[in-house]
């Protein structure tokens, strides 16, 4: 009971640091993205497929992780200016996080940060993280089930990425079904199908997604 | 740093739980098995294709789900006895929990018990259910770099079993970097291979992992 109540707080105070990161944002003309799924999802891929499209100078990533900085090195290749953010074993990113994180950012030019956020399909949809829009990307292998098991992760998400869609064939995934459970959980979400793997799909994320004037 | 403190208090009251649940089913004969991965890395596929192949009067699951009962019900659909465990968005499984479980199974012929966890590559990791072995479901479209970046998975795990093989050709996992990574992490881990979705590789895991006489 007593952890409930301090996960309760927690998450109380990680809104109110993250409503204000928010506004910081704004009022610079900043947009800011949170990039989520589960590990092996295709996050890190997808968004070096974006990088090798838009103008990079005006965009800046925060890279979460474990205790890695792999993927921080593959985005940094692209002279992106990258933060990188581990939690040392903790499962998700929370607002003082990232507000550190882009303390430590020069933001001088900078219209987009994107945050790349820890593997994880359950406990990262829990924290706000100052983010504009929520992006979750969810490959064809994890099955056209998971909506309705891990419900919170696609009712708070504004977009979703249906990624690896090379592999579908292989599969026995419905995405039919898959799109309708999403529908009933979130109406508004807007959803697009890729293979960053493959490079296939990404132009039209690019354009909808980023709004970046390229 | 309080939210640290609760925690390690929870963990240290779950390892209290945990070894007494197991002590209580060594006394019965009764093995306990925890099968662990991602969301969509195949457990319930490959929990199917095992039930197929062995006496499943002698075997109970306990289904770990956040809200939904489809897995159970798979599961229940081959006659063994099934218990779901909801935790109502919580992103793990507590010792207090299997145990409240196994209170409720009649365990009269059973001689082993499989937890089939929640989908999470960090926080199930944290949290000892009483289990003699941990197996872990990995599947080559979640990318060779995985252990090193959720370590404690596969630091802790008796025995991984790498699934989805049927799908590597068309995918850059390299195998025997993760193998190598694997092994740094956890010199004693047992890896097999198989596709639970192709029905492949299953009767080397079943007499080798779950020891049973059939």
């Amino acid at each position: 009971m007593k952890v409930i109540e301090v996960n309760k707080r927690v998450l109380e105070k990680n809104d109110d640091i993250a409503s204000s990161l928010n506004q910081y944002l704004h009022d610079r003309g900043i947009v800011l993205m949170n990039l989520l799924g589960t590990p092996g999802s295709g996050k890190t891929t997808l968004l070096e497929r974006i990088l090798e499209r838009v103008d990079c100078s005006k965009i800046a990533v925060i890279e979460g992780d474990l205790y890695t900085d792999s993927d921080a090195k593959r985005i940094e290749a692209f002279g992106v200016k990258t933060i990188q953010l581990n939690t040392y074993g903790a499962c998700h990113l929370e607002a003082s996080m990232i507000k550190e994180a882009i303390y430590e950012l020069d933001l001088n030019g900078i219209e987009v940060i994107i945050i790349d956020n820890i593997g994880n399909l359950v406990c990262t949809a829990e924290f706000k993280l100052g983010e504009d829009k929520r992006i979750t990307v969810f490959s064809v292998t994890e099955g056209n089930d998971k909506p309705l098991k891990y419900p919170l992760m696609f009712q708070t998400t504004d977009i979703l990425i249906i990624n690896k869609m090379d592999l579908i064939r292989h599969t026995n995934f419905n995405i039919e079904n898959f799109k309708k459970d999403v529908w009933t959980l979130n109406p508004q979400c807007h959803i697009y199908e890729c293979s960053a793997y493959r490079n296939e799909g990404i132009n039209d994320i690019l354009n909808i997604v980023f709004l970046l004037n390229e």
